[in-house]
């Protein structure tokens, strides 16, 4: 039965313009309306809202406000003003309610530090985390919003300049254990669906003063014992690695899907770890979200999504708003043949550009994110349900479905049995990949 | 005891204007001199000749005639003139031990159809590689040269468009194992010391006609039946597979170092199988070299290289000459403190550019890259011996030689244990990672 | 009044199983009809036919045989088998023709080595040109179709390798421009609409050994030699320049639009030549299309398009075929901002995939990349008629249509002038870019 | 005469353990010493002092704290503490001269608000730069230090995210001529010898909601009034446009050196503006230093050099210090053949890692800068002076120098004349370009 969002506001509200926004279909030229996105329509036999489990990003969506490497915020958010840091916490989670019952998502994410900032003691931010998560759980409860997943922020202290869980100093590693502790505890409390770890300064700028297998050894020891610790602690949920190649650092160590499975298994996390894919990480690790994807699926570990776009031509992360139908549609066929996510959901990590510094463009920026996912996976379901497609490209295998093929795949043909096979075959026929018909089942169903 | 090779004409000779290459010292402006490479000087321990094991790449450097995808062949070698395939393929065998022996190179590598082209069928093949292989040993045994690795073409035939191993049609994956079988024969009569698999070919170019689970699954089958053949018949080398990131598909299996090891692993392969890496593979996966070596030496598969250089902002394999002192010194920097490769040489997989048509330019250029090389081992002996660069890269680490950075790098803290340390210490004291530091060490040495 | 193009076969059919493809509508799920595209629709004020001036590519599409740099062509077209190089010529000439009447596209392109092989002296290629043009003259006539621009292949022979007009070699330059006084006869002699310069050679490996402003002063002493050839032969037409950043040159004298409109003025060429961009050079560039447009369009150069679409991850120029709607829409949003092309069309320089190698793949191609662009042409209509668009970008700038900010735009305000404006104004408002809302317009409309 | 700059401290010693840097020659391993520069050493006949005129930059070196997109600031530098901003200000000043005169380099840079932080009037900004610069021209006169060139920071503040110059809104254009006013008045009054545009937020996000057009005219306005003003004012310096391709737009609009001196060409500001290049920005731009270089001296326009050097797989400013031997070398060879700088000199543009935090981390960073460009200098007059580079590379050209190919230098030979004599003159005959030999000159001298 769908569960149905509350609008919730706080004492202040912070888009009094705005409206809770209704799906007003395909015509609408209402760019305060979903034109796609209606949470129960069913395609491919599950509702928009089961398929997507759509998520706002605290850290981007009531925390970005527009500092870049060459300039300084330009988004004076309403709800950043508070000179106390809990009443502040408390403003921004009363905007960010507010905005995420309004688009009707019925998830969010965070990073410790961006419920409440961090304070100058372990013991006093835990009392502020202590503090707001009480606040966050009434709001919970009154709009039936969830936390799909929680994490902590390993990266933008000064202390992590060299990494956190691969510092090459014991002390930084003890303290970020200690974050690490308290962000579990609060993502538990709060129902936390899972738990994702991003290596933001896991990696390296120059290997001349790097030890990579000592600092990887001390990675694995340190998400053992934060799996044990939450393990013990009651929590059912998976742990994600989030995937990116570089930037902060010249090498990050969770490069792409395949170099974190291998990581994983190497240290023997694969059974309670998965991934976290990102657009725009995908594409900066020169793969796209549809082969990370695919990796991720083969291995069992396609936990959630992080949905955003990247520019390709620029090469750092642009986090922009995820719009591009190609992108989503080759995502979307990867995700229904994989029988969905594993636990989790689509993410919104993306921030409007720094010069779209009006309320109403958070708005914008996420409908059209919505709409666009809609639409993909409605060409998706029409891909695989109406065209050719899935015949034709099962077809170009066919040769492994019986006979020599089949006794190959099944490990039955030595390599001398193999040659004989091909000195009686003679050349073999030549079979076009038809890569141009493949394509355009995308234009046909968009 | 230093083997000498002795300078191997066949009946015709095709550098008459080259003599053997001499070490004249630094100082020599002789550009068809050593100022470097001197074989039997000693470095960290261990000869040149030892450290090195350089070997001539028949692909590029006999067979290397300088089409692009612009343009035809530049190169009219007198060695590839003959109308009959062996004839030719003996001219072209004679230019390379001429070439290899006057430059004073060890070994060398191949691809079956370097050797002598391709026939209309296997049976036909099969015979010229047995021909030309009888000649080879005469050679071989003539001048004392050897076969650091030999491996089957893959990926120039029409027939493999889609692939080999991988490709959808099992005909043309039968086909391909008779191909290996017989590369592998040959490998195994010339005394080659190793085997190498690069796969071209294996990839895709669209995920969207792509079924990449079960060609990978076909890939190990495929790889495990060669192995086991090649083990049967008295193979004692290792197998290399060579990362690759893209080019000519647009995204290759074996992307890099991590998910190459990851492959191997999950398909039992790991303990055969070794890696051969190359410099312009490894940039154009966005790591350095240096790292995709230090990732294989970490798994134990640290196992051979292909010596060559890219242009960092042309996307695709240029194979130029290594000349880059700082790429090569990162590089000696990780192999001398893995202790060296395992088993494996410097095989230089270069081609001087398409406009470099004089005889000599072969010669300039692994004249300039064998010096290259000798240089940046020796700076980066004299790193590791007289700086202070190993003591300041361990201090980094010393938190955890003992204490509770021992405990927790052996297993023994709990997520609990490290919080409550952190908050015994207060906020970690900041340490410089020292960068500019460290670099200096390489314009130090050069 | 539309020109009907006759179905125009040779001696032999070369695509017996296709015929006349013909618009089937959106609705339609057969490949080989136009769901969009029918050449007598009317959008913003102007047919299909009008608008694109859609040309087929010799070089590409009859000629494209599959090599790359790692493996050889795997296209074996039946019009390319012919001993004789004339009677080949012919043939290909047959297929062209009925590929593009079949196809319905008005015209076509090509390079002189493109119509007939070059033969070993300039005199036997010049008389091999003269038979294969009066045979083509002939085509032209039965069918209707016509020649978009001429070009010559200054790029493929070895003797270009260090360049044609700008080979630091006078010889190789002299015969350049023998080679293009050919080319400039052929193509007035076909009725081509315009020429067509492309630099592949024409730019350097190294700066090392190249004098890069004595060359480029020989691209213009050569440029304005052809130049006042044709003019003095009645050439009425524009002549084009190609940018393209690198390859198969490191770096291309003609780098992108602006690099090419510099050096056109700095010489005096600006009069007679504009640009014919291409979207893989625009993006290789690490330029948009659409940027590069309107580059050219600001400098009333916009002359021409080669259509097709490049891979942002694969660094090199892998001439697609034109399927994705973002690009090609934006760049309609400039072409029918700037009031269409100055003379040229759209020409597919565009490839199947090397493992296309079915007839029917370079139909299915050609079918989706003009169906696309019929598609984007209809939203950028659409957007620049029906929506907010126009309307919301010209506000941005209002500030400048009236007052002092048209004083400043028509420079009567001094930088005292304007320091003294600002102290009154105080500080500016903030105004949101609207990016995400801007991007909306498209998907909206696609 | 050598001026000899005298250490200048302020009441407060910044780097107490850092004495004056000497020359302690190559064999030094002292990192807080000179091994190569020595300011009075002669090579190719001028001084390094005469050569280089070596720059500290405000922004990174003294103001650059570490912040990243991911981090807060790292650097806790003892001279950025106080509340006050003209204290701040002050002691800033006098840390930045006790760095740059215990270096002993010659000149500084700076924008506007390096020297002091802006306020929140323009008048109040007014008055804080003019009481620093009071200060800077005590401290000048105390240690011998000037001013390379001054700039103003039209990017960081938050009014300029959609441009300075080229802003859509009028009121943002005149705030920006005010802010440059006061920055060209105080360049002038500590006699600055140059002034710098850096057009960082001069550019796009999105071509959709940008009238490109409209902003260049307004750029070359803005450009011409400061011109004007400085003239009047008695500006005897060069104006220097800094190109750079992207970041933190999109697309900046002085992408190149080519691309920049089109625009100053096309709106008559060439005769004032000359190009200060820098390395990172060059790369970024997929070219080369020595490309840009060469450009800008091949147009008179090569004015002032941003010392630092990028990493080629990161595709962001990383403005590390430069190092790279390869790259400064082939810069000097330019910059030797081009007869020098037209006016400007060497400028620091380079920040040391986030995580080198050390005060000593500044002094080995600028010290190998100098050191690195010291050893490039003289082997590129080594390459030229005592190679056979410079004979090599003329002889390539030789057949331009007389006879025919002079007279197509000069223009004398039309199309067909030299048609007529590449028909008399058969097939050139084919010369290598030999660039294996040319790069080998490189590690010959380095």
């Amino acid at each position: 039965m769908p569960v149905v969002l509350r609008t919730t506001l706080g004492p202040k509200t912070y888009f009094p313009n705005i409206s809770r926004i209704s799906f007003e279909g395909p015509g609408s030229d209402n760019p305060l309306a979903f034109r796609y996105y209606d949470e129960n329509r069913v395609v491919a036999g599950k509702t928009l809202r089961e398929h997507f489990k759509f998520a706002v990003c605290w850290w981007h969506t009531l925390g970005g406000t527009g500092a870049d490497p060459f300039g300084a915020p330009t988004k004076d958010f309403a709800w950043l003003r508070a000179s106390d840091p809990l009443q502040l916490a408390r403003e921004k989670m009363d905007a960010g309610f507010e905005f995420i019952t309004k688009l009707g998502i019925p998830y969010y994410c965070f990073h410790d530090f961006d419920l409440v900032a961090e304070a100058d003691t372990l013991a006093e931010s835990r009392r502020r985390l202590d503090a707001i998560s009480d606040y966050a759980l009434e709001k919970q409860a009154e709009s039936g919003v969830r936390v799909l997943w929680g994490t902590a922020n390993l990266f933008s202290h000064p202390r992590y300049m060299n990494g956190a869980m691969t510092n090459p100093d014991f002390a930084v590693v003890a303290h970020a254990a200690a974050q690490v502790k308290n962000a579990l505890d609060i993502t538990l409390k709060l129902g936390g669906e899972h738990y994702v770890f991003w290596g933001g300064r896991e990696g390296y700028c120059s290997l001349l003063n790097t030890d990579m297998k000592r600092e990887l050894d001390h990675a694995a020891r340190f998400l053992h014992a934060a799996k044990d610790y939450a393990r013990a602690n009651g929590f059912k949920g998976h742990f994600f690695i989030e995937p990116k190649p570089m930037e902060p650092s010249k090498h990050q160590y969770d490069f792409d899907a395949a170099t974190s499975i291998k990581f994983l298994r190497e240290y023997g996390l694969d059974r309670d770890f998965k991934l976290n894919l990102e657009f725009n990480h995908a594409t900066l690790a020169l793969h796209t979200m549809q082969h990370e994807m695919q990796v991720a699926a083969d291995a069992g570990m396609l936990g959630s999504l992080d949905a955003n776009r990247g520019d390709y031509q620029n090469g750092w992360d642009t986090d922009q708003f995820p719009m591009n139908l190609y992108e989503l549609t080759e995502a979307m066929l990867v995700l229904l043949q994989a029988g969905g996510l594993q636990g989790g959901g689509i993410n919104f990590d993306a921030k409007t550009r720094r010069n779209s510094t009006d309320p109403a463009d958070l708005f914008y920026a996420h409908i059209g994110g919505m709409d666009a996912f809609t639409r993909a996976l409605i060409a998706a379901a029409d891909i695989l349900e109406k065209s050719d497609y899935t015949r034709l490209r099962r077809e170009r295998y066919a040769s492994f479905d019986s006979g020599n093929g089949r006794a190959f795949e099944q490990g039955q043909l030595s390599l001398e049995a193999l040659a004989t096979l091909a000195a009686q075959q003679g050349e073999p026929e030549q079979r076009s990949g038809k890569q141009e018909l493949f394509e355009q089942f995308l234009n046909r169903y968009l």
